[in-house]
């Protein structure tokens, strides 16, 4: 039997050791290997972010060139891909089309069937772009308007608002983005990502592991939380309420309040530093901080009522409202963006293998019951 | 920090509580709700079994008609998704078709939405006769044959054989794909429902759930060393060797040979008791004893040079060869049995639900590392 006492949830269970994530819960401290995601929010782009979290370091000049040009280049998806996302139900949630269509996408990956670590990055390269394509063109299609062609001169975050909104984004835009791309990137062992590890270790391909991701990031204690913030702004705003007072009803509902708290971070969720000052920013540039100030009156009340934090998906729903995208789009742009610690776990996993296999505590009917004929009982 | 010393695999971990299956590995004991694997392979159909697995007891008369009428009227696949099954490239493995159209079924569930215990329970009847379907059905599709209309009158053995080969299956048939369904419904924390159960801990929903399992299984660590096991003794037979020679030749060569050894069992596999029998009585009654012989040979030397047993993959590969099965079809049929477990522990997940976040013990560049700007470095 088992050797070590139920961990419900595993937590502060070690499951693996792993190069990509740093987390020091107690510190609000995350860096993706090695270097704080403050850096990087402020000076790394979600290329250079992701080249980092592929190969362990950050690229020069030329390499950076040249992990740009290959995202640009792999910006493609296959015509019986297009007509799958139009052949949904106009009324799927986005979440449930984009786990089919990844996972369709391996039907037309040349590398499918291979896993070593060359196959694997370039599948990664594809994922990543096609990961961006199948959310903006799904949501172009429900809403019955004519598909965007990519354009190769765009960073991948800029690419996406352009293949989302039909208009070139503007610079405050496409940095908000590029910073929310880089924020989400990675995570450590956070649900998705071991889910990923855990299908990956099977010896299964990436595309199994990254739509399993998909899945559990669907969850509403997992990539769906922003949504649930969101729901409950608008919810406030629709009423005419008190921000407070609707969160004070809701407490004493023993209702959740989304967006705070954290199973890692005792303290400030580094990611909600810069998501909070873009909500502020992009609010004021756009004349309309209500969502912001909505935000800020909810944290300020359960910080000092609660002595809970906000974390990366309370201000990611009003940042992403104010830049004019559906609620219901933001769990996809999670994964636009995860998908680039996914594929670095999974490609972790794939170079030093070994099955994810825990055991359970069984606390059912004593062995050995009996088996009564169907007659006698 | 995480509390643990790493455990790579979670071996020996418990990560949950559970009432649905017990095994003892060195016993070599498997029960669903505390009932012997063998009396249920001896006396019980899939049916009762998968009650079991769901109920937590064995049904009365009345309930187990009620459940076989449920998953015959379950044997609905909407129309747009047969036309999903047509619309993939012939060459494309059974295990990728099952991922996607698993994926896509939820966008036409009536209880895509709601996670209760009912709905759940009502999802699972679907998916359990939908996989079976999916993979009778894409079978035929690649092999250019009409699609045969399920029978309602056939046990959901029967009635996968009926689908797939478009012929009444001789009650030998039947009651051989009955007890290997049965064997293979269900084993607690095996990697594919560990990552069923992590998708679902998010609270997502169980088509996310069953979605990833299927990716796991896909996996040859795990679903996919049946198909290894048969691939070697279609070698063996083709290059007109002697079976042990082979091995002896595999292992001097440090290949890993498929269908032996198990993370839990210690002793033998007691799936592996009836699936050796079953692969014997059928070869005789077959008059082709060819792959039974051959694996028995295999099964005693390894048993006296390497100490290791034949787990569940072993003999499901010459049984389901001898039943005239294709080999890309075992993983496949193995989802069809596994689902029924895999729906088990996604409801028991979200009717007591807990994230399962683990951490990782981080073994990269030491934070923090500098970000040295892009003209610098």
């Amino acid at each position: 039997m088992a050797t070590a006492v139920a961990t419900k949830g595993l937590e502060g269970i070690v499951a693996t050791t792993s190069s990509i994530c740093w987390i020091d819960g107690d510190a609000g401290v995350l860096a993706y290997r090695g270097i704080d995601i403050h850096k990087l929010a402020e000076q790394s782009n979600f290329e250079e972010t992701t080249y980092l979290l592929w190969n362990g370091r950050l690229p020069k000049g030329a390499e950076l060139d040249a992990f740009r040009e290959e995202l640009a280049k792999a910006r493609v998806l296959d015509p019986k891909i297009i007509e799958l996302l139009r052949s949904f139900p106009k009324d799927v949630t986005p979440m449930e089309v984009l786990r089919t269509a990844v996972s369709a996408l391996s039907c037309y990956d040349p590398d499918e069937g291979d896993n070593s670590h060359d196959a694997n990055l370039r599948k990664s390269f594809r994922l990543t772009s096609q990961i961006a394509m199948l959310v903006a063109d799904y949501d172009r299609i429900r809403k019955g308007k004519p598909l965007v062609d990519a354009d190769p001169s765009l960073s991948h975050a800029g690419n996406f608002l352009w293949m989302l909104n039909s208009e070139k984004p503007s610079e405050t835009a496409t940095r908000t983005m590029d910073i929310a791309l880089i924020l989400h990137a990675d995570h450590e062992l956070n649900a998705s990502t071991f889910a990923a590890r855990v299908i990956a270790a099977t010896l299964s391909d990436i595309h199994s592991a990254i739509t399993g991701a998909i899945g559990a990031l669907k969850g509403p204690l997992h990539g769906g939380a922003n949504e649930a913030v969101m729901h409950m702004l608008f919810e406030i705003d629709k009423k005419g309420e008190d921000a407070v007072e609707h969160v004070k009803a809701m407490l004493a509902a023993k209702k959740k309040i989304s967006g705070f708290g954290h199973r890692v971070y005792h303290t400030e969720d580094p990611r909600a530093t810069h998501l909070r000052r873009m909500s502020e920013a992009l609010g004021k540039s756009a004349n309309k901080t209500k969502w912001f100030d909505m935000s800020r009156a909810i944290e300020q009340y359960i910080n000092a009522e609660k002595k809970l934090n906000a974390n990366v998906d309370f201000y990611s729903a009003s940042t992403y409202t104010t830049l004019g995208i559906d609620i219901d789009l933001f769990t996809p742009i999670f994964a636009v963006s995860r998908i680039a610690g996914w594929a670095a776990h999974v490609i972790e996993q794939h170079d030093d293998n070994r099955l994810i296999r825990p055991r359970a505590d069984y606390i059912g009917t004593e062995y050995p019951a009996e088996y009564t004929p169907l007659e006698k009982r």
